[in-house]
């Protein structure tokens, strides 16, 4: 078994699990229906990749485990997602901004998996590619919109780029997993991913009337399996029924 | 204005908006991450359907209604939907026999009013009829996989089945706006739909091995806008944000 590998596609995974799931919380409680539509279809999209994603690595792991076990059934050290994904939705200018941020770095991410010496990934980054391009479009419309709107959206999105920059360094900070992945030719170059992510935040971020934050000092850990608090909260509650009732349906 | 018609598309919305957030409350908290997928795409094919009803609503009451504050700036005691659907989601067993119970009824109703003459009812049942199908199915596999599977899921479903039969009697029972819709031509004939459901319950039980219940005393009233407790819950959950920020995005 490609330790690495099997790493490197559970971050992948991780990642789409815990966005998917926080952005399902608005399901049902977003104030516009058409919007609350919108941030659970892309929800649904990310539970889908982390399905594919999870599936591999139970091919992978030839232990027994299932995409239901890998998702349910870990204990949150085990989770390598990012520390912003797992970040509280805050107001929909967070949510909003987190999407954007991680979509650019997805779609980026992806477009370089399409390359993959790991065929599955290849084809898994390849098939996702797709939806990961409207995530992107939807949310930049979004920043653009509320940076560039009213006195009050403007000052939420300002609020949002506070408090979420901090946690964007972590994205492009190689993990152990993610150096095995770039040497063994299946994984992506973080440094030409980076600047490239920059580039397209600087667009957006120019349209929305936003400042690219400067200086910022960066948060780590998520990666590596050190999480915040929040990430326990979503999966006591993700995971309870399946601790529950192993197994079983309910 | 024609008083019934508002009345009557209030309620088909209604019942697809709060059997919608009902479904969508399983987002990230199913025990299986196909099957929560699938009952979140029941959802927000739903609370799509809502939304044709209420931007109709809300062009034919010419008030400055808008979907959104049909949605979430209506009381309680001025939703119609049936009681079924606010009941709580209880377990899976639960959860599927609503649905069941609900897309059959549906079904018929909405095939019906495809031949409604006001036209826009007529479009849009016959735009949703094609997801109320796979409801159904998706429904009824489930309905006879609990039922005709383990003694624990045959139990479960024979709980479902004590908890919620009560409630539907409602469904053919005619509130006002139904019977102005009936006789004006736009609406449905219940008797005709409540023996085609009786048949179409009759087959999926009897697959499912589910005695179908008789004498059960049957609970009015949420059709007239007189609900549980269970419905102020999901409307306080609901309708927070855009009471708190009337308008606003957030």
């Amino acid at each position: 078994m490609n330790q690495s590998l099997v790493d490197y596609t559970l971050y992948l995974a991780d990642n789409a699990l815990i966005l998917g799931h926080r952005n399902s919380e608005w399901c049902g409680h977003g104030p516009v229906l058409e919007q609350d539509i919108a941030i659970t279809n892309i929800s649904l999209d990310l539970i889908g990749q982390a399905r594919y994603l999870y599936q591999y690595a139970a091919e992978l792991k030839k232990d027994g485990s299932t995409e239901d076990s890998l998702a349910y059934l870990r204990e949150d050290h085990e989770f390598k997602n990012c520390l912003l994904l797992e970040q509280p939705n805050g107001d929909w200018a967070h949510t909003i901004l987190r999407q954007f941020v991680f979509s650019a770095y997805q779609q980026l991410l992806y477009q370089q998996l399409q390359r993959s010496k790991d065929e599955q990934l290849a084809a898994i980054a390849s098939k996702s590619l797709k939806e990961v391009a409207y995530h992107l479009r939807w949310s930049s419309e979004w920043v653009i919109r509320l940076g560039d709107g009213t006195e009050e959206s403007h000052k939420r999105m300002m609020n949002a780029v506070d408090d979420l920059w901090m946690y964007t360094g972590e994205l492009f900070q190689a993990a152990s997993y993610e150096l095995g992945a770039a040497s063994k030719g299946f994984g992506a170059d973080l440094t030409s991913l980076k600047s490239a992510w920059e580039q397209k935040v600087k667009e957006v971020f120019e349209e929305a009337t936003l400042p690219v934050p400067t200086n910022v000092s960066m948060k780590y850990g998520g990666k590596e399996g050190k999480h915040s608090g929040h990430l326990g909260v979503i999966l006591a509650e993700m995971q309870h029924l399946q601790r529950t009732y192993p197994g079983a349906e309910w």
